[in-house]
């Protein structure tokens, strides 16, 4: 009890936390001390992390080193625990939207969502490399030149090449044909009959190993979760995509219980980077982001616990949206958490996005918040919003690699040319701590969550999960605490800066994806530099619940994506949409294709 | 990690446990193995408590012992954590109340509130013993024949000579005289002009040192808090009371830091049972019920954690009341906790308690939850309402001493026999898991909220309370999720029981007051088997947040109090008041007077 306690860490009380450009706030540089271990490594530090009182020692010396002690444990600070960052609705601000009760059918929402649509953008202004959005495959399906069981039947071929050598590409964990041509065989019919349900009738969507949908089991990316907690049903998410007529074709690939960022599956292989299948393709929803990268669906799910659907989003040069915390019901979600995860949204386009987030949005009835309407940006004006203001913390804006950096800040420099809209400088206090505040709530409800299962299964967990999860049975229910008190105080932060700028904008992610190395295909790889460089900016979006979108702005050196995020208040999802369609309106010419992609749409 | 585990024990589906009178649900008796600890085998417990690694290894005994490994840590549950016991307002069912607007002005609250008493009792069809009851207070005052100043004099003078030998009754931390005759010369001049503010004004209330109220330090029950934490304000329910007039005569005592549940407190004495000055006043609400059981006010404010309220007042026999969850603002009072405490009332009758309810009842508006309207009770009805249900689990209703059972058991059959009300066989399963839960949710927030203070004054606390926060800040943030899932199970089987009767219905405590043993006096005492005894019937109240109160309803063969409590549904403390009332009713004729009383309203 304390006799390794140094003086306390004070915080100080919010209101004399400067949040202007010119406060004296230190901005704190994640300080990751743990070398990146794989292969034998790994076993040999899991194997000490699981010894007696030796195990408690070395997590002793790894929290301390990596601030956890001073930063959380033994700081004080005055704010309540905030447990949910569930936030009240206000009536909105937002501008020029459309209104959705929350209540409509998923075919209705879809319907009225695209009506928000920008009109048909006539075949010769397309820019020279894209990926086919749905109202493209809407409607080809529609003039009858292609039906939703030849564009199955591409893709079941595809991912089949895909899999093998030279390629690699583990985008699936399962994906059954026979069940992906059931489907696509009753869409093409509804076709024949002229009587599709909705523009997502025949549209291939996938879905993260995460999420409930018959008839695969849930695996969670493990070997065994799924024999312990049989599927039964589908997610109500993906039963609303099913009510629109979209055809599910299998369960994506994902970083094995969503903890890790590279996508590394030791059991079910390396989800790949469409752009350079040798670098990862980030996670946790790692073959969510791929599949859509590489053209074989418009758009797929994902979850975003921890920026697991916008980081590899972005890494895989893709739009990523992740609503407010509360706005997609999370029933048939395998709960590895239950404060901070969110379903979220993967697709090639902002308007892909939108009508996926209009079909699966909306909280069940009888659950709170209920009753909070949807609004939906209108992509269809004909010049964006005037008077958006952006909120800037340059210190943490710029902490990130070089070609990320100055991506970013053109792309920043584009909006204002282009819109006139006007960037805010700010400080956000403590952004190292909420990320460590956030480990530790994840980490906590995750170790919780799986408790039940992970004993009996403990051998058959790869060995980074494995690590991982022995870290987070470390924490204690002080460190829990503290970390929502932090929660609390960070979102009194955020929420003022939000009170005077529309949106927070960053990086996506410090880093481009990086190398996949051989000694991690099997053991999985620990790399928690990088792995902080990788949600460095994704955090607020989980931890306060505030709705976030990545859209793809460039290329670093080597042609790896780099992605742009806005951060917005809470509910305001019309708002950063909004924004993300207008970033994309910028750069979408300059777009390059995969190195592996398919184009299932034409002949080619 | 999980070398002692055994088979971890599964929680049967909320829909498959058996609510009903012969449901198999077995009735697990807490078994608590520690055995009672003071003087100096306290120090030497907490000796080994804080050496390294030894007492990592006691801690795990204990906790293995106490069944918290099986019950808890290692379970399998499938519930979501619950985190705050917040309920949303549903239309009530209540009948025959007054609605009151949560945001009239507390002397608007108190006037509804006196509209809703019975009419007055002359004076010849009084029991032979009672307290003097708020509007006898106001009558005296409003006559003439007393005023607030005198009654002043006498409490001043009668707190003065019952803390000295032989009686040494520690009711209060602290009361300054001055600024008592200060507060009751401004009433007697405002009863002199004709003008008190409402039939508060003038009343003498105490408040605990839990709650902040100038001109007085808060100090927990400590000799050090309040030099950390200076108490800058009145607590919102204090404003409130002055507000109405009330003239507020100190800080009462407490178990340091709500920690224990017998009310010795070893920097200031022990707060004595009046009916016995040899017994435990119980706690740790201990001076505020002990000092309306004297006759010195005729109510009090307390902060009720884990019974605190609820279970000093029935030991003194008297009345407790502890609302619903975020009825009365919280802010002001010690955040000791986030999760469990609220404010309660003690007071000598049912009454008293209504109208002090009414004063400090209603969130403040910026807080959640907001303008839930306030019910409240019709005393004044000629019959108490019919076809009241009152939930009863044999099982644990008799799982008390002797005398608790059969006192409970006849108060019962009284009400059923007075007012035709009928009694409901129920199970509530799993109680004794509930009260390890709750005690994992209350040491982690008491210890994570003392953590900034803790260390510097470790060596300040009294023995007691330094081996309940060593104990406190050994649970993981496993445990602490756990308990929170327990926390959603409970609330659940709870719901249910509250949709087919009014009310549950129990002792309010399994023993009555113990005797003080001298060894204790110095250092506290860990007795776990009593404490266990105390809260037995208390947790719903603080972890589910519903609203409960006690009623005095006998003696003892040793003439100490008995109490019986009603636990109400969600915002119903109009049904419970209105219950308790009917309760009073059948019993007052039979109180008795304590060994300890004054009587402040007459002259002799």
């Amino acid at each position: 009890m304390g006799f390794f306690r140094a003086k306390p860490l004070v915080y100080k009380p919010i209101q004399a936390v400067d949040l202007g450009p010119h406060s004296e706030e230190f901005y704190l540089q994640a300080n990751v001390k743990a070398p990146r271990m794989a292969g034998i490594l790994v076993k040999i530090f899991n194997w000490v992390l699981e010894f007696p009182l030796l195990g408690s020692l070395l997590m002793y010396i790894l929290k301390g080193n990596n601030l956890i002690h001073k930063l959380i444990t033994n700081a004080e600070l005055e704010e309540s625990p905030l447990f949910v960052p569930l936030h009240p609705f206000e009536e909105t601000k937002e501008k020029e939207v459309k209104c959705l009760d929350s209540d409509l059918s998923p075919p209705e929402k879809v319907h009225l969502a695209k009506e928000c649509l920008p009109n048909i953008i006539s075949s010769e202004k397309r820019p020279s490399f894209f990926r086919w959005t749905i109202m493209d495959y809407h409607r080809a399906y529609t003039s009858g030149d292609v039906t939703p069981l030849m564009v199955a039947e591409r893709f079941i071929a595809a991912v089949s090449k895909s899999s093998k050598p030279p390629l690699h590409m583990s985008f699936f964990i399962d994906s059954k044909d026979e069940d992906i041509l059931r489907q696509a065989l009753e869409s093409t019919l509804r076709y024949q009959r002229g009587e599709p349900i909705s523009v997502l009738d025949g549209v291939l969507v996938a879905i993260k190993d995460e999420i409930d949908c018959l008839p695969y089991p849930t695996t969670g990316g493990t070997k065994w979760l799924h024999k312990q907690r049989p599927c039964t049903n589908d997610a109500c998410c993906v039963k609303r995509l099913r009510l629109c007529g979209a055809v599910i074709v299998g369960k994506t690939n994902m970083h094995e219980l969503g903890s890790g960022t590279s996508g590394i599956n030791p059991h079910y292989g390396a989800a790949r980077n469409p752009y350079n299948p040798s670098k990862i393709a980030g996670g946790s929803s790692s073959g969510s982001a791929a599949v859509v990268s590489a053209g074989l669906c418009p758009v797929t799910l994902g979850v975003d616990g921890g920026g697991s659907v916008r980081m590899p989003a972005a890494l895989c040069g893709i739009v990523g949206l992740k609503p407010t915390f509360g706005r997609i019901p999370h029933s048939g979600v395998l709960p590895l958490n239950w404060t901070v995860g969110m379903v979220g949204i993967l697709a090639g386009n902002v308007e892909d996005a939108l009508i996926v987030y209009a079909a699966i949005s909306g909280e069940i009835p009888s659950h709170k918040p209920s009753n909070i309407p949807i609004h939906l940006p209108l992509l269809s004006l004909t010049k964006p919003l005037s008077n958006i203001k952006l909120a800037k913390y340059g210190k943490w804006f710029d902490d990130c690699s070089d070609d990320v950096r100055s991506c970013c800040s053109q792309a920043l420099k584009r909006l204002q040319e282009n819109y006139g809209w006007k960037t805010i400088e700010v400080t956000i206090p403590e952004i190292e701590v909420m990320r460590l505040a956030h480990y530790l709530t994840i980490g906590s409800e995750c170790s919780t969550s799986l408790d039940s299962y992970k004993e009996k299964n403990f051998a058959e967990l790869g060995w980074d999960a494995r690590v991982a999860l022995n870290i987070y049975a470390a924490f204690s229910s002080k460190e829990y605490l503290k970390a929502q008190k932090i929660r609390n105080r960070q979102l009194q932060f955020h929420k003022k800066i939000l009170e005077v700028a529309d949106v927070i904008v960053s990086p996506t992610v410090g880093v481009t994806a990086y190398s996949i190395q051989d000694d991690a295909l099997k053991t999985g790889e620990l790399d928690y530099v990088n792995g902080a460089a990788l949600v460095r900016y994704s955090i607020a979006g989980n931890f306060l619940g505030l709705p976030a979108v990545t859209v793809p702005i460039g290329y670093d050196k080597l042609g790896l994506p780099i992605g742009l995020q806005f951060i917005g208040r809470p509910w305001s999802e019309a708002t950063i949409i909004h924004l993300a369609f207008a970033m994309q309106a910028i750069c979408e010419t300059e777009h390059r294709k995969p190195e592996v992609f398919y184009n299932l749409l034409s002949k080619d």
